[in-house]
Protein backbone atom coordinates (compact mmCIF):
# COMPACT_ATOMS: atom_id res chain seq x y z
CA UNK A 1 0.00 0.00 0.00
CA UNK A 2 1.56 3.49 -1.05
CA UNK A 3 0.30 5.27 1.84
CA UNK A 4 1.03 2.99 4.66
CA UNK A 5 -1.58 3.82 7.20
CA UNK A 6 -3.89 6.40 5.49
CA UNK A 7 -6.55 4.68 4.23
CA UNK A 8 -8.19 3.90 1.00
CA UNK A 9 -9.20 7.15 0.46
CA UNK A 10 -5.80 8.34 0.21
CA UNK A 11 -4.79 5.31 -1.65
CA UNK A 12 -7.35 5.91 -4.47
CA UNK A 13 -6.30 9.94 -4.93
CA UNK A 14 -2.30 8.33 -5.63
CA UNK A 15 -3.89 5.95 -7.94
CA UNK A 16 -5.58 8.58 -10.15
CA UNK A 17 -3.17 11.19 -9.42
CA UNK A 18 -0.65 8.46 -11.17
CA UNK A 19 -2.63 8.29 -14.51
CA UNK A 20 -1.80 12.20 -15.18
CA UNK A 21 1.13 12.35 -17.59
CA UNK A 22 4.10 13.41 -15.95
CA UNK A 23 3.59 12.25 -12.68
CA UNK A 24 5.04 8.64 -11.50
CA UNK A 25 3.95 6.85 -8.03
CA UNK A 26 6.41 8.88 -5.92
CA UNK A 27 5.19 12.22 -7.53
CA UNK A 28 1.57 11.10 -7.20
CA UNK A 29 2.70 10.64 -3.63
CA UNK A 30 3.94 13.57 -2.78
CA UNK A 31 0.92 15.72 -5.22
CA UNK A 32 -1.50 13.89 -2.93
CA UNK A 33 -0.30 14.99 0.44
CA UNK A 34 0.31 18.67 -1.55
CA UNK A 35 -3.44 18.67 -2.04
CA UNK A 36 -4.59 17.68 1.41
CA UNK A 37 -2.62 19.28 3.05
CA UNK A 38 -3.16 22.39 1.10
CA UNK A 39 -6.79 21.76 1.28
CA UNK A 40 -7.85 25.80 0.75
CA UNK A 41 -5.25 26.98 -1.22
CA UNK A 42 -4.62 24.04 -3.73
CA UNK A 43 -7.44 21.27 -3.82
CA UNK A 44 -10.12 23.79 -3.67
CA UNK A 45 -8.84 25.44 -5.92
CA UNK A 46 -7.90 22.81 -8.66
CA UNK A 47 -11.67 21.18 -8.20
CA UNK A 48 -13.21 24.17 -9.04
CA UNK A 49 -10.65 24.60 -11.95
CA UNK A 50 -11.28 20.89 -13.50
CA UNK A 51 -15.21 21.80 -13.16
CA UNK A 52 -14.89 25.04 -14.70
CA UNK A 53 -12.88 23.58 -17.86
CA UNK A 54 -14.84 20.68 -18.07
CA UNK A 55 -18.06 22.77 -18.61
CA UNK A 56 -16.93 25.38 -20.60
CA UNK A 57 -14.59 23.28 -23.18
CA UNK A 58 -15.44 21.66 -26.01
CA UNK A 59 -14.35 19.75 -29.43
CA UNK A 60 -13.77 21.93 -31.97
CA UNK A 61 -16.51 20.23 -34.69
CA UNK A 62 -14.40 21.44 -37.92
CA UNK A 63 -10.82 20.74 -36.93
CA UNK A 64 -10.95 18.71 -33.09
CA UNK A 65 -9.16 21.79 -31.55
CA UNK A 66 -10.74 22.51 -28.00
CA UNK A 67 -12.18 25.73 -27.01
CA UNK A 68 -14.79 27.45 -25.25
CA UNK A 69 -16.82 27.56 -28.57
CA UNK A 70 -17.45 25.54 -31.09
CA UNK A 71 -15.90 26.16 -34.02
CA UNK A 72 -13.29 27.21 -32.32
CA UNK A 73 -11.55 30.45 -31.84
CA UNK A 74 -8.67 29.24 -34.51
CA UNK A 75 -12.00 27.99 -37.03
CA UNK A 76 -13.76 31.49 -36.74
CA UNK A 77 -10.84 33.85 -36.52
CA UNK A 78 -11.45 35.32 -40.50
CA UNK A 79 -7.42 36.73 -40.40
CA UNK A 80 -6.61 33.08 -40.79
CA UNK A 81 -5.67 31.74 -44.33
CA UNK A 82 -8.25 29.15 -45.28
CA UNK A 83 -5.96 27.51 -47.81
CA UNK A 84 -3.40 25.86 -45.58
CA UNK A 85 -4.26 22.74 -43.25
CA UNK A 86 -1.92 22.10 -40.82
CA UNK A 87 -2.73 18.24 -39.31
CA UNK A 88 -1.35 17.69 -35.54
CA UNK A 89 -1.31 14.55 -33.33
CA UNK A 90 -3.57 16.46 -30.57
CA UNK A 91 -4.43 19.54 -29.10
CA UNK A 92 -0.96 19.87 -27.01
CA UNK A 93 1.05 20.44 -30.85
CA UNK A 94 -1.45 22.99 -31.94
CA UNK A 95 -0.63 24.43 -28.80
CA UNK A 96 3.05 24.72 -29.33
CA UNK A 97 2.87 25.54 -32.92
CA UNK A 98 0.83 28.40 -31.97
CA UNK A 99 3.22 29.76 -29.09
CA UNK A 100 5.76 29.52 -32.13
CA UNK A 101 3.96 32.32 -33.78
CA UNK A 102 4.79 30.07 -37.37
CA UNK A 103 1.53 29.13 -38.90
CA UNK A 104 -1.49 31.17 -39.69
CA UNK A 105 -3.36 28.77 -41.92
CA UNK A 106 -6.16 26.15 -40.31
CA UNK A 107 -5.50 23.37 -38.04
CA UNK A 108 -6.84 19.64 -38.08
CA UNK A 109 -6.00 17.86 -34.75
CA UNK A 110 -6.51 13.95 -35.42
CA UNK A 111 -6.51 12.95 -31.89
CA UNK A 112 -3.37 10.99 -32.06
CA UNK A 113 -1.65 8.96 -33.95
CA UNK A 114 -1.95 5.27 -36.08
CA UNK A 115 -0.37 2.98 -33.56
CA UNK A 116 -0.13 -1.10 -34.22
CA UNK A 117 0.95 -1.82 -30.83
CA UNK A 118 -1.64 0.49 -28.87
CA UNK A 119 -4.66 -0.64 -31.11
CA UNK A 120 -4.99 3.03 -32.86
CA UNK A 121 -7.14 2.39 -36.30
CA UNK A 122 -7.51 5.00 -38.71
CA UNK A 123 -11.37 5.05 -37.90
CA UNK A 124 -10.12 5.97 -33.78
CA UNK A 125 -8.68 9.09 -35.37
CA UNK A 126 -10.53 12.51 -36.84
CA UNK A 127 -8.98 11.57 -40.18
CA UNK A 128 -12.29 11.23 -42.60
CA UNK A 129 -13.45 15.34 -41.94
CA UNK A 130 -9.35 15.75 -42.98
CA UNK A 131 -10.31 14.17 -46.34
CA UNK A 132 -13.68 16.34 -46.80
CA UNK A 133 -11.06 19.28 -45.80
CA UNK A 134 -8.70 18.81 -47.88
CA UNK A 135 -10.73 18.89 -51.12
CA UNK A 136 -9.68 21.78 -53.11
CA UNK A 137 -6.78 23.29 -50.14
CA UNK A 138 -3.86 24.63 -51.53
CA UNK A 139 -1.44 22.88 -49.06
CA UNK A 140 -1.62 20.32 -46.56
CA UNK A 141 1.22 20.55 -43.75
CA UNK A 142 1.55 16.81 -41.74
CA UNK A 143 3.07 18.07 -38.80
CA UNK A 144 3.41 15.06 -36.89
CA UNK A 145 5.74 14.09 -34.71
CA UNK A 146 9.04 12.50 -35.27
CA UNK A 147 8.01 9.22 -34.10
CA UNK A 148 7.34 5.94 -35.72
CA UNK A 149 3.84 6.59 -35.00
CA UNK A 150 3.66 9.73 -36.63
CA UNK A 151 5.71 9.20 -39.15
CA UNK A 152 3.31 6.33 -39.99
CA UNK A 153 0.08 8.63 -39.31
CA UNK A 154 2.05 10.63 -42.04
CA UNK A 155 2.25 8.16 -44.69
CA UNK A 156 -1.31 6.96 -44.26
CA UNK A 157 -2.42 10.37 -44.82
CA UNK A 158 -0.56 10.99 -47.38
CA UNK A 159 -1.64 8.13 -49.38
CA UNK A 160 -5.02 8.54 -48.34
CA UNK A 161 -5.19 12.46 -49.81
CA UNK A 162 -3.00 11.55 -52.86
CA UNK A 163 -6.34 10.83 -54.88
CA UNK A 164 -7.02 14.73 -54.07
CA UNK A 165 -3.96 15.86 -55.82
CA UNK A 166 -3.26 18.20 -53.09
CA UNK A 167 -0.10 19.92 -52.23
CA UNK A 168 0.90 17.82 -48.88
CA UNK A 169 4.19 18.86 -47.08
CA UNK A 170 5.98 17.75 -43.99
CA UNK A 171 8.13 19.25 -41.31
CA UNK A 172 11.96 19.17 -42.22
CA UNK A 173 14.10 16.84 -39.81
CA UNK A 174 16.96 18.24 -38.44
CA UNK A 175 19.38 19.78 -35.37
CA UNK A 176 16.99 21.27 -33.10
CA UNK A 177 18.40 25.05 -32.31
CA UNK A 178 20.35 24.88 -29.54
CA UNK A 179 21.03 21.36 -30.44
CA UNK A 180 24.58 19.42 -30.21
CA UNK A 181 25.40 17.12 -32.51
CA UNK A 182 27.74 15.19 -29.91
CA UNK A 183 23.90 14.91 -28.22
CA UNK A 184 21.85 13.84 -30.90
CA UNK A 185 20.83 10.16 -32.38
CA UNK A 186 22.00 8.93 -35.55
CA UNK A 187 18.75 9.68 -37.20
CA UNK A 188 18.83 13.09 -36.71
CA UNK A 189 22.14 13.56 -37.65
CA UNK A 190 21.77 11.42 -41.04
CA UNK A 191 18.50 13.78 -42.00
CA UNK A 192 20.28 16.87 -41.07
CA UNK A 193 23.02 15.71 -43.47
CA UNK A 194 20.89 14.58 -45.99
CA UNK A 195 18.80 17.87 -45.76
CA UNK A 196 22.20 19.97 -45.34
CA UNK A 197 21.75 23.42 -47.40
CA UNK A 198 24.02 25.88 -48.95
CA UNK A 199 24.85 29.30 -47.37
CA UNK B 1 -0.85 32.24 -23.13
CA UNK B 2 0.01 28.42 -22.06
CA UNK B 3 -2.81 27.51 -24.30
CA UNK B 4 -2.72 29.73 -27.20
CA UNK B 5 -7.05 30.05 -28.10
CA UNK B 6 -8.36 27.57 -25.47
CA UNK B 7 -9.69 30.39 -23.10
CA UNK B 8 -9.41 31.23 -19.65
CA UNK B 9 -10.95 27.87 -17.87
CA UNK B 10 -7.89 26.11 -19.16
CA UNK B 11 -5.34 28.58 -18.60
CA UNK B 12 -6.61 28.68 -15.01
CA UNK B 13 -6.42 24.68 -14.48
CA UNK B 14 -3.09 24.56 -16.17
CA UNK B 15 -1.98 27.62 -13.43
CA UNK B 16 -3.32 25.23 -10.52
CA UNK B 17 -1.69 21.93 -12.09
CA UNK B 18 1.53 23.25 -12.20
CA UNK B 19 1.21 24.14 -8.01
CA UNK B 20 1.41 20.59 -7.57
CA UNK B 21 4.74 19.26 -6.78
CA UNK B 22 6.82 17.43 -9.52
CA UNK B 23 4.57 19.20 -12.55
CA UNK B 24 5.95 22.23 -14.19
CA UNK B 25 4.35 24.27 -16.50
CA UNK B 26 4.75 21.94 -19.99
CA UNK B 27 3.45 18.60 -17.64
CA UNK B 28 1.03 20.98 -16.20
CA UNK B 29 -0.16 21.45 -20.08
CA UNK B 30 -0.12 18.02 -21.04
CA UNK B 31 -2.36 17.45 -17.80
CA UNK B 32 -4.83 19.88 -18.56
CA UNK B 33 -5.39 18.44 -21.94
CA UNK B 34 -5.08 14.73 -20.44
CA UNK B 35 -7.86 15.56 -17.52
CA UNK B 36 -9.93 17.68 -20.40
CA UNK B 37 -9.61 14.85 -23.23
CA UNK B 38 -10.29 11.70 -20.45
CA UNK B 39 -13.21 13.27 -18.98
CA UNK B 40 -14.67 10.03 -17.52
CA UNK B 41 -12.09 8.36 -16.85
CA UNK B 42 -9.79 11.04 -15.44
CA UNK B 43 -11.28 14.05 -15.02
CA UNK B 44 -14.06 12.65 -12.88
CA UNK B 45 -12.33 10.24 -11.20
CA UNK B 46 -9.45 12.74 -9.73
CA UNK B 47 -12.35 15.22 -8.66
CA UNK B 48 -14.49 12.23 -6.98
CA UNK B 49 -11.12 11.01 -5.37
CA UNK B 50 -10.05 14.71 -4.12
CA UNK B 51 -13.13 14.87 -2.82
CA UNK B 52 -13.34 11.53 -0.94
CA UNK B 53 -9.72 12.27 0.03
CA UNK B 54 -10.54 15.63 1.74
CA UNK B 55 -13.66 14.31 3.59
CA UNK B 56 -11.93 11.54 4.61
CA UNK B 57 -8.63 12.90 5.92
CA UNK B 58 -7.88 14.19 9.07
CA UNK B 59 -4.71 15.39 10.90
CA UNK B 60 -3.78 12.88 14.43
CA UNK B 61 -3.60 14.97 16.88
CA UNK B 62 -1.29 12.83 18.70
CA UNK B 63 1.19 12.79 15.76
CA UNK B 64 0.31 15.07 13.23
CA UNK B 65 0.22 12.16 10.63
CA UNK B 66 -2.86 11.91 8.44
CA UNK B 67 -5.31 9.08 8.55
CA UNK B 68 -9.32 8.72 8.36
CA UNK B 69 -9.17 8.15 12.26
CA UNK B 70 -7.94 10.76 14.88
CA UNK B 71 -5.58 9.23 16.54
CA UNK B 72 -4.79 7.79 13.63
CA UNK B 73 -3.91 4.06 12.88
CA UNK B 74 -0.27 4.04 14.21
CA UNK B 75 -1.18 5.73 16.82
CA UNK B 76 -3.77 3.68 18.05
CA UNK B 77 -2.00 0.07 16.55
CA UNK B 78 -1.46 -1.98 20.56
CA UNK B 79 1.38 -3.34 18.61
CA UNK B 80 3.79 -0.91 18.21
CA UNK B 81 6.31 0.08 20.94
CA UNK B 82 5.37 3.43 23.31
CA UNK B 83 8.80 4.30 24.14
CA UNK B 84 10.33 5.02 21.00
CA UNK B 85 9.32 8.20 19.13
CA UNK B 86 10.43 8.75 15.54
CA UNK B 87 10.45 12.48 14.66
CA UNK B 88 10.10 13.14 10.78
CA UNK B 89 9.47 16.62 8.59
CA UNK B 90 6.65 15.48 7.07
CA UNK B 91 4.13 12.57 6.38
CA UNK B 92 5.66 11.24 3.25
CA UNK B 93 8.88 10.63 5.18
CA UNK B 94 6.86 8.41 7.62
CA UNK B 95 5.16 6.67 5.05
CA UNK B 96 8.68 6.42 3.49
CA UNK B 97 9.47 4.77 6.51
CA UNK B 98 6.63 2.55 6.63
CA UNK B 99 7.46 1.06 3.23
CA UNK B 100 10.99 0.17 4.64
CA UNK B 101 9.30 -1.52 7.40
CA UNK B 102 11.88 -0.60 9.97
CA UNK B 103 10.79 1.20 12.58
CA UNK B 104 7.87 -0.71 14.78
CA UNK B 105 7.74 2.35 17.48
CA UNK B 106 5.67 5.75 17.36
CA UNK B 107 5.80 8.74 15.11
CA UNK B 108 6.36 12.35 15.09
CA UNK B 109 5.55 14.19 12.19
CA UNK B 110 6.72 18.06 12.72
CA UNK B 111 5.08 19.54 9.30
CA UNK B 112 8.44 20.83 7.93
CA UNK B 113 11.64 21.88 8.52
CA UNK B 114 13.16 24.86 10.26
CA UNK B 115 13.96 27.47 7.36
CA UNK B 116 15.15 30.70 7.90
CA UNK B 117 15.06 31.27 3.97
CA UNK B 118 11.35 30.69 3.73
CA UNK B 119 10.35 32.09 7.54
CA UNK B 120 10.17 28.70 8.72
CA UNK B 121 10.27 29.50 12.75
CA UNK B 122 9.81 26.61 15.52
CA UNK B 123 6.46 27.74 16.48
CA UNK B 124 5.29 26.93 12.94
CA UNK B 125 5.93 23.24 13.52
CA UNK B 126 4.22 20.75 15.71
CA UNK B 127 7.23 21.07 18.20
CA UNK B 128 5.47 21.96 21.40
CA UNK B 129 3.63 18.67 21.80
CA UNK B 130 6.74 16.39 20.72
CA UNK B 131 8.24 17.79 24.10
CA UNK B 132 5.27 16.78 26.03
CA UNK B 133 5.73 13.07 24.28
CA UNK B 134 9.26 13.11 24.46
CA UNK B 135 9.36 13.31 28.41
CA UNK B 136 9.75 9.57 29.81
CA UNK B 137 10.00 8.12 26.19
CA UNK B 138 13.37 5.41 26.07
CA UNK B 139 14.46 7.26 22.76
CA UNK B 140 13.65 10.04 20.22
CA UNK B 141 14.88 9.32 16.90
CA UNK B 142 15.55 12.34 14.74
CA UNK B 143 14.95 11.02 11.38
CA UNK B 144 15.30 14.45 9.47
CA UNK B 145 16.33 14.89 6.23
CA UNK B 146 19.87 15.22 5.67
CA UNK B 147 20.05 18.88 4.07
CA UNK B 148 20.46 21.89 5.51
CA UNK B 149 17.39 22.29 6.75
CA UNK B 150 16.56 18.74 7.81
CA UNK B 151 20.14 19.62 10.23
CA UNK B 152 19.26 22.69 11.78
CA UNK B 153 15.96 21.54 12.43
CA UNK B 154 17.81 18.25 14.57
CA UNK B 155 20.55 20.14 16.48
CA UNK B 156 17.07 22.63 17.80
CA UNK B 157 15.34 19.67 18.46
CA UNK B 158 18.67 18.32 20.09
CA UNK B 159 18.80 21.31 22.15
CA UNK B 160 15.16 21.55 23.04
CA UNK B 161 14.82 17.84 24.35
CA UNK B 162 18.66 17.69 26.12
CA UNK B 163 16.67 19.06 29.42
CA UNK B 164 14.82 15.88 29.76
CA UNK B 165 17.43 13.42 29.57
CA UNK B 166 16.19 11.28 26.68
CA UNK B 167 17.99 9.28 24.72
CA UNK B 168 17.89 11.19 21.54
CA UNK B 169 19.49 9.46 18.30
CA UNK B 170 19.79 9.94 14.79
CA UNK B 171 19.89 8.13 11.40
CA UNK B 172 23.66 7.26 10.09
CA UNK B 173 24.67 8.98 6.84
CA UNK B 174 26.75 7.00 4.65
CA UNK B 175 26.83 5.92 1.21
CA UNK B 176 23.19 4.70 -0.08
CA UNK B 177 23.01 1.09 -0.87
CA UNK B 178 23.68 0.92 -4.58
CA UNK B 179 25.36 4.05 -4.47
CA UNK B 180 28.62 4.61 -6.80
CA UNK B 181 30.86 6.65 -4.93
CA UNK B 182 31.90 8.22 -8.23
CA UNK B 183 28.63 9.82 -8.16
CA UNK B 184 28.21 10.73 -4.96
CA UNK B 185 29.04 14.03 -3.51
CA UNK B 186 31.88 14.76 -0.70
CA UNK B 187 29.47 15.34 1.81
CA UNK B 188 28.31 11.67 1.72
CA UNK B 189 32.05 10.62 0.89
CA UNK B 190 33.70 11.99 4.16
CA UNK B 191 30.28 11.22 6.32
CA UNK B 192 30.49 7.96 4.64
CA UNK B 193 34.76 7.63 5.75
CA UNK B 194 34.47 9.05 9.23
CA UNK B 195 31.73 6.42 10.24
CA UNK B 196 33.27 3.39 8.96
CA UNK B 197 32.75 0.47 10.84
CA UNK B 198 34.87 -2.49 11.10
CA UNK B 199 33.99 -6.14 9.13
Amino acid sequence: MASAQAGQEIDRLIQVLAKLPGLGPRSARRAALALLKRRETLLEPLAQAMANAAAALKQCSACGNLDTADPCGLCRNPERENGVICVVEDVADLWALERAGVFRGRYHVLGGALSALDGVTPDRLNIGPLRERARGAGEIILAMNATVEGQTTSHYLLDLLEPLQVKVTRLALGVPVGGELDYLDEGTLSAAFKARREF
